[in-house]
C-alpha cells in the first residue's frame, strides 16, 4: 500500500456519502472520540425530545401518557427498529432491563427449553457480565449446571451433545474479533445445541441477519454504536419458532397479557410481549429511539462499507507511522472477521490512553495491555484517524505518557 | 364531625407548611391530580437536570462522565438518600433495574439463606408482579419452593416453619390498608423466616423504619410518590447484617467488586454494591434524584401529617357530600392503617373514573371495582380533595358517567 497523507483522509471525508451524518451529532471541539463503542455519541435531536418528553408528555399529560403518547408501545416500537438492523423480523426484538438482565432471561429460557443438557457453552475471555451472568444463574439452578469456557480455538468442537446452549459475544470487546455466526449456528444447530447472540459490539456497527443464521436468542446493549446515551435499555432478540414454547424466568407483571387487569395467575403476553419485566425507564427510552433511528436513516450497509475502509486505514496508519513503539495490532487483519475497531496491545497502555485522553484523543484502556479505538462511523471521520495517530507518534516519541498523572492506578472507569 | 365547608379547606391550605413545595412541581391548570401513586407529578427542576445530563455531561464530557461526573456512584448516592426516607442506614440501600427484578434478586437470596425451607408466604391480592415474580422464581427453582398467597387475615398465623420468606407490600395497592412492619417483623423472626417489603406505594408517603421494623430486604420503585419520573428505576435494602452471607443471582459485571477489571472470576462487590447488575440509566436516575430531594426536603414526618389529615378529609367528604351514590370506602378508616390514598368501590368505578377525568379530575381505576385517589400531600391540596368530592357528586347525580364513551373497554392502561 502506498504511504497515505492528510490530504487523502481529508479527500475521503469530503466524498464521504455519510459526511452529513456527523452534524447530527454533537461532537465537541478538539475530541477525536474512538469510545463510541463504549458510549455513543449525542444526537443533537435528543435535547429537544427530552424536552418534550419530560415537560409535556410528563409534566402535562401525565399517567395519561402511558396511552396518548404511546409509552407502553415504546419497549415494542423501538425493539422492532432495532429488529431491523439486525435482520429480525417484526415482533422478535423488544427493549427493556440491562444487557446482563436481558442474558439472565434468554440463558434460563433456553436451559428450559434444552433439558436433560446441563452445559452453557462460551469462550474464555468473553466479556465479563456474559460469563457472571451465566455462572450465577448455573449457581441458582444447581442440578449439574455449569458453564463451560474454552479457548476460542476449540470453541467449534466443545459443542458436545450435553451443551444446551452456546454463548457468544459476537464481536470481542478486546480485539474486535467477530464470530462467524453462521457458522457456528449451523454447528450448534447439528449438536442440538441453541444460541445466545451477544450483539452489544456489533448492532449499528457490522450486519448481522439473526434470520440467515437461525439465530435462537440474542441480546445487546443501546448505549454503544446505537447512540441511545448512557446506560441506555438493552434488548432482547428471541426468535418466533420459539417464542410459543419459551418461558421466560422474570415474570413481571408487564409481561402478563393483560397487565392491567391485575389477575391473581400470571398468563405471558403472546410473542415477544412476553419478555416484558417491569416497567421501563421511559426517558431512557426516549432517547435511545432516536439513536436507533439515526443508525436506520444511515444503513448498516453503508457505515459497514465506511467503517471496514476506516478500520483497514488505521491499521495502516499504525504501520505506516508507529511501527516502531511496540505496538501490536490484535483486532484480526481480515476485515470479515473484525468489527468497527482498531485494538492494539502495548506493555505501557494504561498511561498511554491517559495521555492520548489529555490531548483529546479518547479511547478505551481493556485490561490488561490493550488500547482500543472505535470506529462509529457516523461520526468518525477518516482525518480523524489520522489525528490519532499522530498523537500516538507523538506521544510515543517524547514519552509524554511517562509522567506520574497517566500512571495512577486505573479503576478503569473510562 | 361538623359539616366541612370549602372555605374550611381553602384556610387549610392558606396555613400549610408544606404550601411552597407546589410551586416546585408543573401542576397543569385545570387538573386535579391524584395519580401521583402511579406517576407523580414532574419537579420543575428537572428539565434543567435533564438539559445538563444530556447537554453537558453526555454530549460534551461523554464516556469521561462515569468518574467526572459521578455517573458510577448514582446508585448507591441515590439508594442512601432513598434510604434516609425509610430509616435504612447507609450503605443498605441501592437503586437500579426494576421493581420486578430487584424483588426477583432478594427473594433467590432470601430462598438462600433459609436453605431448607420451601415456601415463599404472601396474601392473596397482592400486587401481582410480586406475586407473579416470587411464582417465577419457584417454577425456576423447581425443588418443592411454592408460593403460598392467603387470605390477609390468616397470614401471621400461617408463618409455618418451611416459610423461608414472608413477602408483603407495606400499603395495598388498590385499598390502602397498611401492614405494622414491626408486628409481622417480629412475628416473622420468631418463626425464623425472613421478610421482604415491597415499598412501592409506602416511600415518600408514610414513615417506613426499617430498622426498628428488623426488616431483611426491601424493593420500591422510584415514580410514585417519589416522583421520579415515568418507570424511574427501582432500589432494593439489604439489612447490613445480611450482606456478607447474600448471594444475589443477577451476578452482572457492575456488582463486581472491580468491574473495570474486567476478570474471569465473579468476586461480589462489598456490601450493598453487589446488588448493583448491568449499567444503570443514567437519564431516568438524574431525574430520580430530584424527585427523593424533594421529599427528604419536606419530610416524612411532615408529609404524613398533612396525608393524615388530607386522607381523613377526603372519607369525610365522600361521606357528607357523596354518601347517597353507592360508594364504599375500602380504606381502613384508622389512620395508622392506611396509607396515602383512598379507594372507594362502586359498581361503575370504569366509567366513573373516565368521566372524572374527561374533568380534569385524574384518579385511577382498579379492577374490578375501585376508584383509587392518591394523595401527593407535596402538591395536592386540600382545596383540590373538595373540587374532586364536588365532581363525584356531580358527575353521580346527572349520570354524567353513563355515556357510551365512558364505558369502552378498559385495558386498564390509566
Amino acid at each position: 500500500m502506498t504511504t497515505l497523507s492528510r490530504a487523502d483522509l481529508v479527500e475521503l471525508d469530503r466524498t464521504d456519502p455519510l459526511r452529513h451524518f456527523r452534524d447530527r451529532f454533537l461532537i465537541p471541539d478538539g475530541i477525536a472520540y474512538f469510545d463510541g463503542n463504549s458510549l455513543g455519541a449525542m444526537p443533537k435531536a435528543v435535547p429537544e425530545r427530552m424536552r418534550q418528553v419530560v415537560e409535556q408528555e410528563w409534566g402535562v399529560d401525565l399517567i395519561r401518557s402511558w396511552r396518548i403518547n404511546g409509552w407502553l408501545e415504546l419497549p415494542a416500537r423501538i425493539g422492532d427498529k432495532i429488529g431491523t438492523l439486525i435482520s429480525a423480523a417484526p415482533g422478535e426484538t423488544i427493549v427493556g432491563d440491562s444487557t446482563s438482565v436481558n442474558l439472565f432471561q434468554v440463558l434460563a429460557a433456553a436451559l428450559k427449553l434444552r433439558a436433560g443438557r446441563t452445559a452453557i457453552l462460551t469462550e474464555a475471555g468473553n466479556f465479563p457480565t456474559d460469563r457472571y451472568i451465566a455462572e450465577g444463574l448455573a449457581a441458582l439452578l444447581g442440578g449439574g449446571y455449569n458453564v463451560r469456557a474454552v479457548p476460542t480455538a476449540s470453541l467449534e468442537e466443545s459443542i458436545a451433545d450435553d451443551v444446551a446452549v452456546v454463548m457468544l459475544t459476537h464481536v470481542d470487546y478486546r480485539t474486535g474479533r467477530m464470530w462467524e455466526m453462521d457458522r457456528i449456528g449451523a454447528r450448534a444447530r447439528a449438536a442440538g445445541a441453541l444460541t445466545v447472540w451477544d450483539l452489544s459490539h456489533s448492532a449499528g456497527a457490522v450486519p448481522v441477519d439473526l434470520t440467515a443464521a437461525g439465530a435462537d436468542f440474542a441480546v445487546g446493549c443501546g448505549y454503544k454504536y446505537l447512540n441511545g446515551g448512557p446506560g441506555a435499555p438493552a434488548y432482547l432478540f428471541m426468535a418466533q419458532r420459539h417464542q410459543e414454547a419459551t418461558a421466560l424466568p422474570l415474570t413481571g407483571w408487564l409481561g402478563h397479557t393483560r397487565p392491567f387487569a391485575f389477575e391473581d395467575a400470571y398468563r405471558p403476553a403472546q410473542g415477544i410481549r412476553k419478555a416484558r419485566v417491569g416497567t421501563p425507564p421511559i426517558l431512557s427510552l426516549a432517547a435511545l429511539e432516536i439513536g436507533v433511528d439515526l443508525v436506520a436513516e444511515a444503513t448498516v450497509a453503508a457505515l459497514r462499507e465506511k467503517s471496514t475502509r476506516q478500520t483497514q486505514i488505521f491499521a495502516t496508519l499504525m504501520e505506516q507511522r508507529a511501527a516502531t513503539f511496540g505496538f501490536r495490532i490484535v483486532t484480526p487483519a481480515d476485515p470479515a472477521r473484525r468489527g468497527s475497531q482498531i485494538s492494539v496491545t502495548h506493555d505501557s497502555a494504561w498511561p498511554i490512553v491517559q495521555a492520548l485522553a489529555a490531548r483529546g484523543v479518547i479511547g478505551d484502556f481493556r485490561a490488561p495491555d490493550i488500547l482500543r479505538f472505535g470506529i462509529a462511523s457516523l461520526y468518525t471521520r477518516y482525518v480523524d484517524l489520522w489525528e490519532a495517530v499522530t498523537h500516538i507518534s507523538d506521544v510515543m516519541t517524547h514519552r509524554a505518557w511517562d509522567r506520574p498523572e497517566f500512571h495512577a492506578p486505573s479503576d478503569g472507569a473510562t
